[in-house]
């Protein structure tokens, strides 16, 4: 039977100022999809390194979209799914949204793409039902689109790809857990119009500096007065990463998704790299474990596993 | 001594889902400033037509900013200023920042432009303390700017102009009073956070939509679920208005400003015909008194007054 294997890339929802509506997708970390065509309507799950995946299909953020996508074309097929998860759940860099979006994109890839961007959008997120309760598309859209997306609208879903200038990331995982749950619940319910406005003034500047390329907008527009305050004390070091971060040359940012990683955007490699010692150095004194990625954005999204150039990033 | 003619134009602020930050210029109508220079530290406010303006110029929009423009220079210069004042105080179309920004611009011209244009909206604000209590850039900023402006932040003044495909507004004015004030304080302190992330979705979504020229987008994006249900119930006929204007093309709009005025964006001239068409009719069946205007965007702000070409726009 057929079979493909593909990248499913990390991914940071809420770029500081975007709750629930921005994201970004990077080149690395990234989850090594492996998804062969059943003749049969079953969706069967597997780890490829041992990593203890729920191997009820219907409870794995792969599986849930697959169901769902079997369910709509009601033909008699299946995927055999091998999945090689570096990017571990719970790490805020969009793990679940790799998994659900690497399988629709690798089964779709493997039925000659019957389905949209869109619709696959659609599927992943039955997957980021699983994992969170509820069906967001912050990290999905990104996954799949690449690059920058503004998920304007979930219901009806309205996605907006969003040009950029070349821009590097830097995220820091501290191996901590934050539930996204968790990191949910204590967000108030209600917020100060002011602060609201100026949330919105700051969203407004960081798509237009996007798409002016003004670096300069585009750092003063990475602030978060809203869900960043609130969630930062759920991760220690937080303050003093960015900081330092900034303190080198970082453009900004903040907790990726619902953290605990840390990402730091800037506008060279070098930067970038200096972000990155920084964020190394702070966790190494405060004795917590920590993974580091540097990446640039990625603008393919998940895309076929090259076995010549790829095996060489895995981590 | 020098004398200057310059038109200042009306301007939308919020432009629906951008309470606060947004702001667009339009061509008609205007104010019409004649600005001589005098050589003590004297401004002197007088009204072309017999309109009551205020004449202590601490009090009057044009003055205080020109009384802060001397304070800053520092020198023995003054001004006598006559205006025409054709936007009406409480119509919502940014009467007093016309005269603000008219002010200021016109005395800019006649000392040679010494200020930026940055700084002239840090001037023109002192005009909008004196009509609302509060300094606020949303209108100032598109009147001296002209187009599109986003007002990221006001303290420090971060002003971005957006650029935008061809758009045509029609207004009306319907003849009732709104108090910015009293608008301002029907608005609740708080809102829920997930109104806010609509919101700041839509706010991204427009300024991607009026870039990327995607009259679609910009359509999609101009929905309001904060500021609107609870200021449109000043405003009789709002609702009939919005329905009809979209019933006939309109890409969208709302309140302008804080109101009574409501305005619609279409994509060519013909449609927003039809559209100021709809506004008459409306105000016609409901008995109440309306100005009517159509209007391209003003990219260009406050300009010089064109005596030959300008006299047959002045409405």
């Amino acid at each position: 039977m057929k079979t493909i294997k593909v990248k499913a890339p990390a991914t940071i929802a809420n770029l500081v100022c975007g709750f629930d509506v921005l994201g970004l997708c990077t080149e690395v970390p990234f989850d090594i999809m492996e998804v062969r065509l059943r003749d049969d309507r079953e969706v069967i799950i597997k780890s490829a390194d041992g990593y203890p995946l729920p191997t009820d299909p219907a409870l794995n953020t792969a599986g849930a979209p697959l169901l769902e996508m079997i369910k709509k074309l009601d033909k008699d097929i299946g995927f055999d799914v091998i999945i090689q998860k570096n990017i571990k759940p719970g790490s805020g860099i969009g793990s679940s949204a790799a998994s659900a979006a690497g399988a629709v994109v690798a089964a779709n890839f493997l039925l000659n793409q019957p389905f949209t961007k869109d619709e696959l959008v659609r599927l992943a997120m039955f997957g980021e039902k699983v994992a969170s309760g509820v069906k967001h598309a912050d990290n999905v859209a990104p996954c799949i689109y690449g690059g920058i997306t503004l998920v304007r609208s979930i219901f009806p879903l309205d996605i907006i790809p969003i040009t950029a200038p070349p821009l590097y990331v830097s995220i820091v995982h501290p191996q901590i857990e934050v539930r996204t749950a968790d990191a949910r619940q204590i967000l108030r319910k209600e917020v100060l119009l002011k602060n609201a406005v100026k949330q919105w003034g700051n969203i407004a500047g960081l798509v237009a500096g996007l798409m002016k390329e003004d670096y300069g907008l585009i750092s003063r527009s990475l602030e978060d007065v809203i869900i960043e305050p609130v969630r930062s004390v759920l991760i220690p070091g937080f303050v003093d990463v960015k900081k330092k971060c900034l303190q080198v040359g970082a453009l900004g940012g903040g907790i990726s998704g619902s953290g605990p990683s840390i990402f730091m955007l800037s506008a060279d490699e070098s930067t970038a790299t200096l972000v990155a010692q920084e964020m190394e150095d702070v966790y190494q004194q405060l004795g917590i474990p920590a993974h580091i990625y540097k990446s640039n954005i990625n603008c393919q999204g998940v895309t076929l596993f090259d076995e010549t150039n790829d095996n060489h990033a895995v981590l």
